[in-house]
């Protein structure tokens, strides 16, 4: 399938991926009902948004909040959107390819140290399992694309600092195991922007003309920053949750993704168009007030409102 | 007094300056006791800070907050470090260079509807009260540094949008004036990191080897994303308050200045080094959580730790 990647991910433009409603919904003792998860996409949606995290393909014994991800999977691709679905096994992935995510999102972690944690297996079993998971795909025709998530890319809460270059060996493993794109995700806020710049640097020399994902958390508060450090590096896709659903383990109470709005605002005061209404994302917003009372809307934007004089107009896809 | 400007802001290294004593206090309903600010500006010296500002020179029937200026001033000064005092008029400059201040700062805002607002006079009326501060300076043998704060250099509440080049303008219109440094202020958070780029660019070629100050508000989010922009872009000397202190007049609940300590992590994530402890500045954190128990401490740091493995070394100037 590869050279789908570039259709669903054009290269002349920065992309904002919705990851809130799979890692944003990860560890929240409360959800929304599938109909507000519903509006939430078609509004995004109609605000620009072309790229939805749908949910994780697991038990929804054990995890209700993605009981509902093959209805959802249904609606984004209804509406010639891009649904993303998260496995963490091979059980998982062939849920996904079989309920037609148009991108299957798969994790192997930074470090071995995290990987055995994570997913009790070595980091080459895991790279095995990401080939067969390609062939699997195959297989069934399915047309979705593989992408194979780094976690800890910038540093591991088991193992400390790791090294871009690692993080880049293990990028160029998963294209010989022939996956369509690579993401690396600052997955417990570690990274600063330096750090993401040569990492992005190196990825953006590796991967050539195919894209690759950044999924930075703001737990440090450099979420901002390093997105824009990934930018000037190459990097073009970039996941975010609206009001910035989706914490840390291992910080409570800790910001978790990248801030959704904040992130257009910051691209569209740097001239970067992302084609998404920002004062209709920010308006979404009540979905998650309505539908999660309990939970932190994070976010400055929405608070402070936006600057006078400045109007934004969006450029849809 | 040209020349010491280099002395107290050297211009191989980045320089952050704490103004949560001043800017941060502006506005809060509660206040630290005397001591307790002492004991907040002897552990921010002992763990590397060397520039505070210290409060306004103000009438203290009024402002309460800034009642201890004298005190603290001189607290500062036989500490060996580097006191800022803010004035908003003639009386209050007298007054602050009589108290012997080492930096006096006066405030010129980039828009005349603001400096109307604000000031209640044009600009131009400003910029010759600021030539009469200079004289009074030199009259009265202060050896203070005069440093005039331009508010809402990257756009006004009032006014919208603002150029660039009109900024560079007035800071040149500062410096005809024999003021001894410059300040750029983000006053209300407009500022986007592209733009504070620009000015900066500006600001590092007019200004030369002196050195200039940028003040950045957090309000949308970018605060930090901004600060990085302007340190590439030249800028070396950065304000900032302990726990974002200093709220925004127009946004209320929103967050105020940049969060020193985050600050700090930013520059020493990206290998600049701050000479600044940062662990002991967190724990500082403890003097307002006990003294302004009702006020919102910002940062994300002091709620999520040091990444695993980071080590931070004071390097002390």
């Amino acid at each position: 399938m590869a050279g789908d990647a570039e259709r669903v991910y054009p290269a002349d433009r920065v992309i904002l991926r919705e990851v809130g409603l799979r890692d944003g919904l990860q560890l929240t003792q409360s959800f929304p009902s599938t109909e507000a998860k519903a509006d939430w996409i078609r509004r995004e949606h109609a605000a620009g948004v072309r790229h939805f995290e749908v949910g994780s393909f697991l038990p929804s014994s054990r995890f209700p909040q993605f009981a509902d991800v093959r209805e959802l999977t249904d609606l984004v691709n209804s509406l010639g959107a891009h649904s993303l679905g998260l496995a963490l096994n091979g059980r998982g992935a062939r849920d996904a390819l079989e309920a037609g995510v148009t991108e299957l999102t798969v994790v192997l972690s930074a470090t071995e140290a995290h990987n055995m944690a994570n997913a009790r297996r070595p980091r080459e079993q895991s790279l095995s399992e990401i080939a067969a998971t390609v062939r699997l795909r195959d297989e069934i025709r399915s047309p979705a694309l593989i992408n194979v998530g780094i976690a800890m890319a910038t540093g591991c809460s088991l193992a400390g600092p790791v090294d871009p270059a690692e993080v880049e060996r293990l990028a160029e493993a998963c294209l010989r195991a022939g996956v369509d794109l690579v993401g690396i995700a600052d997955t417990v806020g570690y990274g600063g922007p330096r750090q993401i710049a040569e990492l992005c640097r190196r990825m953006t020399a590796l991967m050539g003309d195919r894209p690759y994902v950044v999924h930075l958390h703001d737990t440090r508060g450099l979420g901002l920053a390093n997105a824009l450090a990934a930018y000037d590096a190459g990097a073009r896709v970039f996941d975010a949750s609206l009001a910035g659903l989706g914490g840390c383990p291992f910080a409570p109470g800790a910001t978790g993704n990248v801030v959704f709005e904040d992130l257009v605002y910051l691209f569209e005061t740097a001239g970067i168009s992302t084609g998404i209404d920002l004062e209709e994302v920010i308006a979404i917003r009540e979905i998650l007030s309505r539908e999660m009372p309990d939970e932190t809307l994070h976010g400055t934007l929405a608070q402070a409102g936006l600057p006078k004089g400045m109007t934004w107009q969006a450029h849809a896809a």
